[in-house]
């Protein structure tokens, strides 16, 4: 089976990382990508790295330019994805890069993003308990957002053990890569070289209620998240660093076994040997998610973190891999598992 | 007045960033300077950026080198402070910048230091409810850690308010410079640039019962700490993301009021305007803390973030601001309240 | 003797370096502060290092804010001093941080700029021969640009001394603040951080004629330059590489005679011990130059590299250095020597 | 066909990035793996990036281990390469990406490296005139030096098609895993981040021979070589700016029309469209190489500068492609020709 892809939005960095992965798939061809300010221009004055697709004209994002692929990836602005969807046909796999259907609740969506909600689509996060019966011939995908995925794979196996309480508190680093490519000072180089900062502190970052909805989810409960986010000076990778309080009766051997049980069989899922703890350059580049796990009887408190490259198993990895489940495809056809590294 | 200094261990990042400091320090003159494997070698070789003191010799670190100063800086490592103090005479201002008279509990030196307790000096944290009066006239300075030092100025306020409860989790990150300069294959440019690793995790980190011991005083009762440090790709810096459960009553307005109070009188912290969160490029070689408080009421947390650069408010400004204090000098003399940035 | 000094274009990367130097210079004070678009806002919200400035705010750079000074200093895009400054009376110190007034040859000035040529002034880098002598006392200053400091200081002692042919070929690495605040989508963290790139290749850039300009007088004939600038992953800092043909009878020991005599006497070019080669993390935030130099008999080169902060000594630090000259003060006053390292 | 393919020197960056790349390699099962000091250990701890191979245990480096294997690569320090390799049998594929086999002057050899000439065998940069042919079948080559893969692809169509003068004059940046994983003072995280440094000035780099010898029998004539590498604040990359007097006659034209002639059939080499330049980005992780080229008339010379990754296309990659040429496998074969970017 070849499949053919369209792009949407092809100029962005998440548009650029799955091209990067799309052109090495052995079951996909590279059909049609689109822009919107770059439409008419030439992919390589775009994305120098894609060189192999350089020549490649971007053309504008509509449902003729669209039409004719087996699978459209829709790597837009939040908020324009449902337009767009919407004028595909039932029969073509539309894969949501952006955050438009990942919220089961309206109103989470109303009052983060602020308009109206377009719907739920399965969501692309398949080690989530439930989550690949969901997507295995869907015509539909909502890929999670890149600290959901480094926060619910964190944290879903202790909250599915019933082993902390329902408070959760996450501190993440994020590579600059999450903010885009549309320039603005805080993000030149010269500004985020050398330097640690927060953002979105207090729980205002949009991609909180994707968080509780998946842990809540685990937990059988509502979970509070007390999440900061900061911005780390790498262009890519998210290092969670997560913690809740134990619940009585939890300790180190019950904390290793659930996450060795919830891991076992996982393809991109590295839990680490004890005493080991991940670092986003192990997994730079590739669709690999490093855990490590750890009770701290002083505090009280089990920590887990977690590692990955946010552009990869954050982003357009993560819609590979959904995209091979929901076509029947090998899970792992085509996405590495190495980082490069050093 | 001007005063005779002499530094030991002045080959390594904190003698040199001392250095720094005292070579523009309006009263400070400059003597001896010593090192271990390094004795005999011109300092111009080892710290090439401190071009004027390039042909000054490193002497042996010993009591006969060290004698004729009326301040004897120790930069050395962990447990060796005790036994150079020790020859040094009582009329001789002692600033010990190693962990060796943080700590007043001897079973917590024990623990995390497998040595015998050498004792407990003078605290310079002057900005810490009543550090200033133990400090004016002392001849024994103990500079706290860098990580202390972030961690302890961002919560200390909210303790002594009774505005949170008694359990902090704070996940800091920290430059590389904090790890030393000693060759370690885990800290070569290759490993650390593009990465964010955790280490110490679980309460590991020897600063941890440093910052329960200020924070517990703050607090007039026992603070439980889940501490976990970073290592950020970054040469200096601290940005320490702390939080602590809101007690009944707690509001946006109660802690904004209670951090202006803390540090209305203070030259060096600096509360930023509201939403507005620190950056750690903003204080690159200064002595300057920034903070900033915030409460979440979905979370139910009190959230405060603070950053500092490591190597002058976590280490040598932070020993020359005490020094200040202690013989009675301006306290802000030669120490820099602006970073270089970008 | 204090002065008063305005800072015209205050928000800008050149501006905020100069008022950090201001900040702590003797016979300094900060007069108004001038914007553009940022009119009308604080300082802190847009230099946040600037802490004890944080409550000034932007007024129009306009005839009437900037009257009342004795010293104006211009960080203003190039093109843009030259209106600005002939509303000055010629009784107030004017330091042209821009390009507007650095060329004698007006031709240079129309290819490079494209524009009319507006003159030429008193030229601010004190270590050329001469340069002192025309600064003493000057009302107007032209302020060098980066690259052309770097590049003049490694190379002009060389062609003084007779030593080199007279076609230069120079690469040099600078960080990424020499380019500016303006965010562009090339300047972003995620493209810069982990990539070296080469710009302006070809005799493209507008600071070629500068250093031709310089590199000739020393030479006393036309010295041929071959300059390639390129973007390094830091935020500050120039490194140049400089050679030039070594003329028959050139020796390492006359090489190295001509750079000890140049140098001698200069309070801020630190000529590093042979076999020693410079590092731009040596210079971070001061106004000192370092330098080396080596004779390479197998391919006949004479190789000059020279390390500076481009916003210090390159930009902001210089213009200091030149405006002590001007007034009489010492030519060291309220400059750092020594760069923030590690 | 399936190759059995044993790897010496495991733990090392070179190492670690052939590993990455075979393990994806269609046509390659991964055998023994060697190391000196870390023998006994397990891979995951000293490569945890290479976690599908975390569990394989590393074995000493002997006659033994390596036996009944059809392709063994050496990445051992350099001199050590000949004791190994005449123990393995002429049947063996060996690939040396050492520097022991690269040099066809004895000495040179002994000039550069101090100690007896092991021999000279087929160099594996098939992009040079004739290296296909050599390559084809051969049971022994010798992997290229970094730097020189960059420069000889840079500088060979100039020298080969008569357009340039015998004197070239290169300035090299390189990340820092060129200099390898043991820990040194000069290469920690804290020296290099934010600092550009050269080393090696004046023709000191053991490079140099074998950039000499390349361009040498591209020009048919001796060329000189000014070579100055510096080490750039990151992990991977290499920029070398290249520049060599234009011959009468050479224009615009005819260097582009050389350069296209040169690189029209190859798949690594990405010749960039006209006024665009090469960043080491854009090849991050991957075999390929970015060229341009340009002809400055003002300074009379002909400018070339090319990007690499140093650990693949510099050195793993180059072998994995040199040996599939020797193997009779497609040369593209498990090579990546998109970066990791941004």
């Amino acid at each position: 089976m070849t499949v053919r892809a369209a792009v949407a939005g092809a100029s962005g960095y998440a548009g650029g990382e799955l091209l990067r992965l799309l052109a090495v798939h052995p079951e996909v061809e590279i059909g049609t990508l689109t822009a919107h300010s770059n439409a008419g221009e030439r992919l390589g004055a775009l994305q120098p790295h894609l060189a192999p697709l350089a020549e490649r004209v971007l053309e504008p994002t509509t449902a003729e330019t669209l039409a004719g692929h087996d699978v459209v990836f829709l790597a837009l602005p939040h908020g324009q994805s449902a337009a767009v969807a919407e004028q595909l046909g039932p029969e073509v796999l539309v894969v949501d890069m952006g955050a438009d259907f990942r919220l089961q609740d309206a109103a989470d969506w109303e009052k983060f993003y602020g308009s109206a909600h377009a719907g739920t689509w399965p969501y692309g996060l398949p080690e989530l308990p439930g989550a690949r019966a969901a997507l295995a011939g869907s015509k539909r995908i909502a890929v999670p957002g890149c600290y959901p995925t480094a926060v619910s794979l964190a944290l879903f196996p202790a909250y599915a053990a019933g082993l902390v309480e329902d408070e959760a508190v996450i501190v993440a680093a994020s590579g600059t890569s999450g903010a885009g490519k549309a320039p603005k000072a805080h993000l030149l180089g010269s500004e985020v070289m050398g330097s640690m900062s927060p953002y979105g502190v207090g729980g205002a970052h949009r991609h909180t209620p994707e968080m509780i909805q998946n842990l809540s989810a685990a937990a059988g409960a509502r979970v509070t998240v007390s999440f900061t986010p900061t911005l780390a000076p790498m262009p890519r990778g998210i290092l969670a660093t997560c913690s809740a309080k134990a619940k009585p009766g939890a300790t180190a051997e019950s904390v290793r076994a659930a996450y060795e049980k919830a891991f076992a069989e996982e393809p991109f899922v590295h839990l680490l040997p004890e005493g080991r703890w991940p670092a986003t350059a192990s997994v730079y580049g590739s669709n690999a998610v490093h855990v490590q796990a750890a009770h701290d009887p002083a505090s009280g408190r089990v920590i887990v973190i977690s590692a990955i490259d946010n552009l990869t198993k954050g982003t357009a990895g993560g819609a590979v891999q959904s995209m091979n489940i929901a076509l029947g495809l090998p899970e792992e056809l085509g996405l590495p598992t190495i980082g490069v590294a050093p």
